[in-house]
């Protein structure tokens, strides 16, 4: 059986795309992994959020952007409701959010 | 003296501007906010959060825009960094966000 996680494709993003989910975590997690993926894909970063992690993945481009690059700038925030079944198996609709921050120069 | 609440300009804010600054409360007491501004200019509203009411800003944005008023649609999210003073006198950064909502007909 092939190794599933090394193959696996995730159609909706682009190639080019480097996406950087925030959760739970500390602030400076998510941080560390924007740099990252900006230093191995320097063009474009999603960061995406989903629930209450919305109010970090804020922080998250703030910080990143006002301390640590200060080249970036915000391409685009859509807002999005999803789809998402609880442990129980009833379905529950939770508000998502993505960043997109591009470089300046 | 005059009163001083129903004479009090908002000078940031566009004359024709609605807007909802969304906090703790539960999230119906914004929407309610929502819809009565809205009845009485309907034309645009601005929903504000800073730190963690930001998860429910989107929230409130994305409720209204399912459920209430359908005919409503995103026209621009913003983020930035506000500098506030806390009970101690310390500053302190702390993320903000508007979702401009606009009537689509």
């Amino acid at each position: 059986m092939p190794k599933a996680k090394s193959t696996e494709s995730k159609p909706k993003a682009e190639k080019d795309e480097s996406v950087v989910f925030v959760g739970s975590k500390p602030l400076m997690s998510y941080i560390t992994a924007c740099v990252t993926q900006l230093n191995r894909n320097p063009d474009e970063l999603v960061i995406k959020a989903r629930g209450r992690a919305i109010s970090r993945a804020v922080d998250v481009a703030e910080v990143l952007r006002n301390r640590f690059m200060t080249d970036l700038k915000v391409s685009s925030i859509e807002i999005s409701t999803e789809q998402v079944t609880t442990a129980e198996g009833n379905t529950a609709n939770v508000s998502a959010m993505e960043i997109t921050l591009v470089k300046t120069k």
